[in-house]
């Protein structure tokens, strides 16, 4: 007989005289001449609740079943008299999958602390909040992935093996197939000349170059894959290896960029609201009280769109100005304060700050007009600061080569990438979302070590 | 005015009075008085042709226009009078985003080969066969989430950067954010203990064993991610960074394993003829004439299931039998030429061959009781060979940690994977499809460079 899932047997429209369940028991309850157990089976964030007449043959089972262990029950799917609960199994037979020693079983039936569940990050799923979690962390993806296919974006694998160490986004991991011994007796040309790839190789920092390779083939693309970061900073908001969202669009300008990452915030929410009710309402009522309202604020309302310098002016001039940490001037990035301030307390909603001076922003941004700024774009959001980061980008090859130089950087490095702007050239931009962020929000999650099944920070690796 | 994509002007339902078109120029043609143009966006295979007539400032835009450049034509969308298409657009006006030299555009109209397509692999999207193909990548990684989604699959970020360099899959890449002097200076432990995770640390080669983590507290999950492997071997079936798909599902055995990769890659292949029929019939065409038979061949049958005992039998007594490079010999794995034997000549369809000797294969499959057998499985296919392999996992603790320990391996290095085992295990199994080989198959495509869209291979990283 095929087990029937739990998420199943709960959305179940009549009684089922004869219903295998497997799962996981969270708890167990005796009583006189029956048993109680709440089985989960990860299906869904509700247990299906067993009861269990004993006779001896089920009582010499029971007396081994504890929580944590695993277990399939024979019986009938029948109207629970119970409250909250539509449906109950009635069991007819049970069996031990596996046990769970009670004594050594690290997730017992109480409140556990986030620092303690990640210690056992193998077993933490196993928990209501991160059960929750790892579901909606999965549908987001889907979302995704159905946002832009239905309008007609292709998903790209850009690689994540790289030979661009220059593309000033961070600090790279480097890749080498090469032995302790090598490592050791080769100079550093050397290194590269005999490596697996013939040269020094690094892990991607994103996958925007790429992505705008096939933008200008495919008109609109996007990626989705892992990216990486060698940066120690242990910081709740910082992982070595991080999933990111990077869509590219040609014949699009930074308003059409603008119009893109606020349709998709919108989408992705609304998405998880409608498919993950059940998950969602447990990160609302246990881990962020004000999380439905920050949500229904981001999709009900227009975001703001503020050009740099008058974000700047109007830091300089408001009432909290002299209690930023730091100054905010023209010139100078904002910091997170300013970013806060800017979407928490200034405008009260979503904000997308345009048009940055060119000093502050990456090469490949497109300089605009009045040559001091670049048609770049941030959104920020209330209590996460910035979640998307992107721009137009610079598509007239004098401008571009001219930008790469001024960085002191190499055009023969870019040949390829310059090989764009030669070749029928079109305007085009992207942008890129940390997929991480979006879930920390989503979910009212502070720490990004606990939106990662196994999170990569300085001195973690384990699992 | 909002650009219409060419695939979308090329569905329309009736005419359009005002469309502006974006794209690159296939083909210019001119004549007397007015000029064809052939214009592609990479929505779809189809060129929409643009018909515009001279006038002084058109002529002096279209003189500066040929194959490779990008334009924005305004007109108007009408049926076209010409075979073989439906709609044209009559241009009214034309603009040059930008041009493409003829004298150097790589690009030019006519057949070029796969080999010299690989050294501009950041232009060969926009040739017909390689937007094809990669259309085609997206909308079967599409498939994949969708097909294991409709199932109640969670989808798992499994990690990519790794602790542990023993799972046995093959010859793994080191990362490390050491620079040159201290990885010259500093020794084999002294380097693990300085680098940035504070232990050596290496590209996954499989998310198999963090997969298992999750099916055992989400029931059923999936991993689709890239995996690496550092071996230096130049064939057309290797790259070095490749995509792969690894579903994992709790109390499921072999039999439920083998039924789900049937099921999966019939979907797949289903999906892919449906949804992107015509970038399929460029390759039916071009590429494998055979292509649509194999495909029925595998969406058609009932996929052969034979046990290794019998496979190694039935290739001993078989007339080919003295033509083999290799004798097939009970204890030794099956060889290439085994495995399209028993697929393409012998059974002529997909065949699963399970139940392998244990020596041959991994610690994590389960012992069978025969004492000598795993519960392992490979799919074979006709003219890729192995497809999927995959197994029932070993859940038995104590025989687990037995096969761990006769394999050499030190099971406190897999203490996390142990307790899986030790609390509330269950019967669970699972396999692993390499996306690219699933992608050469459905394309015909014989070199799995050319189904990504920039490989990694020994001495190749440009891009």
């Amino acid at each position: 007989m095929k087990r029937t899932c739990i998420k199943a047997a709960l959305n179940a429209e009549s009684p089922v005289s004869d219903i295998l369940i497997k799962g996981w028991v969270r708890t167990k309850r005796d009583s006189k001449g029956f048993s109680f157990l709440e089985v989960n089976d990860g299906s869904c964030i509700t247990n299906i609740q067993v009861i269990i007449d004993h006779t001896p043959e089920i009582e010499a089972v029971l007396e081994h079943i504890y929580t944590g262990a695993s277990v399939s029950v024979l019986g009938e799917l029948i109207e629970s008299p119970g409250k909250g609960q539509k449906w109950e199994v009635r069991g007819k037979s049970i069996e031990l999958l596996g046990a769970a020693d009670p004594e050594t079983f690290p997730l017992q039936k109480k409140r556990h602390s986030d620092e303690f569940l990640r210690t056992i990050a193998h077993l933490r799923p196993r928990t209501n909040k991160f059960g929750a979690m790892f579901r909606i962390r999965a549908e987001l993806s889907f979302a995704v992935h159905q946002f832009f296919r239905d309008k007609g974006f292709f998903y790209v694998h850009t690689p994540i093996i790289t030979g661009s160490d220059c593309e000033g986004a961070g600090e790279m991991f480097r890749v080498t197939s090469l032995d302790h011994d090598s490592l050791a007796k080769l100079g550093k040309a050397e290194q590269g000349a005999n490596d697996f790839f013939g040269k020094e190789s690094h892990l991607t920092v994103s996958g925007q170059l790429s992505a705008e390779m096939y933008a200008l083939a495919l008109g609109s693309v996007y990626t989705f894959g892992p990216t990486f970061r060698a940066e120690k900073s242990n910081t709740p908001r910082h992982a070595a290896e991080f999933w990111m969202i990077e869509p590219e669009v040609a014949f699009a300008d930074l308003e059409d960029n603008m119009d893109l990452s606020e349709e998709m915030v919108k989408y992705l929410i609304n998405h998880i609201l409608d498919k993950c009710a059940d998950d969602i309402e447990l990160f609302a009522k246990f881990v962020d009280k004000t999380l439905m309202d920050t949500l229904k604020n981001i999709t009900e309302n227009t975001f703001e769109r503020v050009a740099y310098t008058d974000a700047i002016e109007l830091l300089k001039k408001c009432k909290k100005a002299d209690k930023f940490e730091f100054k905010p001037e023209y010139g100078l990035d904002l910091q997170t304060e300013h970013e806060r301030y800017l979407t928490e307390e200034h405008f009260k909603k979503p904000v997308i700050v345009y048009d940055y001076p060119v000093e502050i922003k990456p090469f490949y941004m497109r300089l605009n007009d009045d040559g001091k700024t670049v048609a770049a774009m941030d959104l920020l959001v209330p209590r996460i600061g910035e979640l998307i980061g992107g721009s137009q980008r610079e598509e007239r090859l004098d401008v571009l080569e001219r930008r790469i130089t001024e960085m002191g950087m190499e055009t023969e490095d870019y040949w390829w990438y310059l090989d764009s702007r030669r070749f029928g050239t079109a305007p085009h931009a992207g942008f890129g979302m940390g997929f991480e962020r979006m879930l920390m929000m989503i979910t009212g999650v502070t720490n990004i070590r606990d939106v990662i099944p196994f999170p990569r920070t300085p001195k973690s690796l384990e699992f």
